[in-house]
């Protein structure tokens, strides 16, 4: 590809977990999105993922006229020009890799382009952010970091622990990603990432996308759309507004089954409450300013208001994704 | 059961992995073995590990003049009467229950009675022997340990790190084991054990089995009994004669793929040599004294010749295996 491709006008959100079904489809038209990456999966077997992958394809059939698959940046240029969302699928753990190097390739060629080495819990490949130690990339998890390099399959650490996480910006020949997080020194919740992190990550090439999930923000549920543009601006200053995107961590429509689900997995006899509390189980309530894909224009118009150049905003919004998908997405 | 349950002219291993064929079981009766622990898989799926007992079923249903599945303590008496070899079934990993918490009791009830938490890697439950780093026991290995506590299936650690194991022994409330390894104080392989560590083992109640392997043992293919005997008579002065057993690690009849596939499962595209080396890459020689079941009498013979009591040879032959079987195989 040439010069000429183009990053203008795109809307492209790192991490999303919706109940899919046509409605989240068309208010991704509504809202304008040109590329959502969506977790098809937590804790499933490769078996699993399969049917998942499955499901996405029925969707892709059923709803062809909102949504298409995307395997590359360009996939998304097309998408836009006809007038639809791409879909990019993340794994937010590595459980669908079931300890076998070969299903990296095999996910990637199914169209998986983002892999979390581990979520939450000390995976196979890396340490989850709620372990009480971190002891860095396991021996497997270097070969699986070498083979998602090599295809073109990208790494997240959105849930990994902050030792992990340096060592596979250390170990990693492409850049890596936090999908979905904010820094802690804007809210110290412990999925957050503190600057140090922040600016490691930015300086191997690197990307974060800024997370709207309640728990992940200053106020949770009661944060504002001017707080939240005041850190994007603060750590574009960090660590180069060329490192930074969205990752709302949409997540829409779910029963509370499902956010137990994605906090226990079938590894607890015990509930586990992640984020939350015993009295706080479920679901937080979204900000006012951000309930669905259709309100992506209000992030856009907000990062205006806070006075982010034209540019800026183009970049923010899913500028910096796209040049990153044209470079990672396939061998290098 | 009363106290007059036998433990006397028992011969029992606890850790035995072959090409199973109606020879190795003939040579189990040959050798007049009573109980031999098998490992039926290392990194096999779930789905993997049915199919394995699938396989073990068939041999039981063809076989069943010379062997006997064996679920407690008992079932080994039955089998020893009825001049059969009792057979228990053991994980070298954790990888068969697959992050479900729900797969320890489902395994128990297929029979398994043994499951290492980790196999030289870092696991979902604990830290492998070849790790550079140890942080102990995870969020879902303590939960595994509850649950193999509850159902009575037992924790080996002979491929985990030393950390790791020290963390088992305090956080489950019944005893464990390492199946098959020696200590490090007689011969310093990286599978092998502090005397410190072993030390704490016995301490809690646990058993220690005797490894055979060449790789384990001083001298390797060239170790002699008169050595492994002197070890034995070192080691139950250090720890007690309660705690010890044989567990051989005798390995019969595969070629050299089945080793690979030890090492390396399907987690690494490069050669992991293991306990080996890329110019010594496949199985060890065995010792001249043990090579099949039918060397069972040679091991007796060696400690009576060590000076070893006929209450003592019983002990360290079968007789510890047995009681602690009958203890720990099954709900407490």
């Amino acid at each position: 590809m040439s010069d000429e491709r183009s990053y203008s006008g795109f809307v492209i959100d790192g991490a999303q977990y919706a109940k899919w079904d046509r409605q989240t489809f068309q208010e991704m038209r509504d809202g304008g999105v040109d590329c959502v990456n969506v977790t098809i999966v937590y804790w499933e077997t490769a078996r699993d993922t399969l049917s998942e992958i499955g499901r996405w394809n029925r969707f892709f059939e059923r709803h062809n006229d909102l949504i298409m698959p995307a395997q590359t940046g360009n996939d998304i240029r097309v998408a836009k020009e006809l007038g639809k969302t791409a879909i990019t699928f993340a794994f937010q753990h590595c459980s669908p890799i079931e300890e076998d190097i070969d299903l990296v390739e095999i996910m990637h060629t199914l169209g998986v382009r983002f892999m979390q080495l581990s979520y939450n819990n000390q995976s196979v490949c890396a340490t989850g952010c709620y372990e009480e130690e971190d002891p860095g990339i396991t021996r497997f998890g270097r070969q699986v970091i070498r083979e998602m390099n090599r295809v073109g399959m990208v790494i997240d650490m959105s849930h990994s622990g902050e030792r992990s996480t340096f060592h596979a910006i250390e170990l990693s020949e492409r850049p890596i990603t936090i999908t979905h997080a904010n820094p802690k020194s804007w809210h110290p919740a412990l999925r957050n990432k503190t600057d140090n992190l922040l600016t490691a990550l930015a300086e191997s090439g690197g990307m974060l996308g800024f997370s709207m999930y309640p728990f992940h923000m200053k106020g949770k549920s009661n944060c504002t759309i001017e707080s939240f543009c005041e850190m994007i601006a603060r750590t574009a200053d960090l660590i180069g507004i060329e490192h930074i995107g969205i990752g709302s961590d949409l997540v829409q429509g779910h029963p509370n089954e499902v956010v137990e689900w994605m906090r226990n997995g079938r590894w607890s006899k015990e509930t586990d409450f992640g984020e939350g509390t015993a009295r706080d189980a479920g679901w937080p309530d979204p900000v006012s300013w951000f309930t669905s894909n259709q309100d992506f224009p209000k992030v856009t118009t907000g990062l205006r208001c806070h006075g982010f150049g034209e540019d800026e905003v183009d970049r923010i919004m899913g500028g910096n994704w796209l040049r990153f998908f044209d470079k990672h997405f396939g061998p290098a």
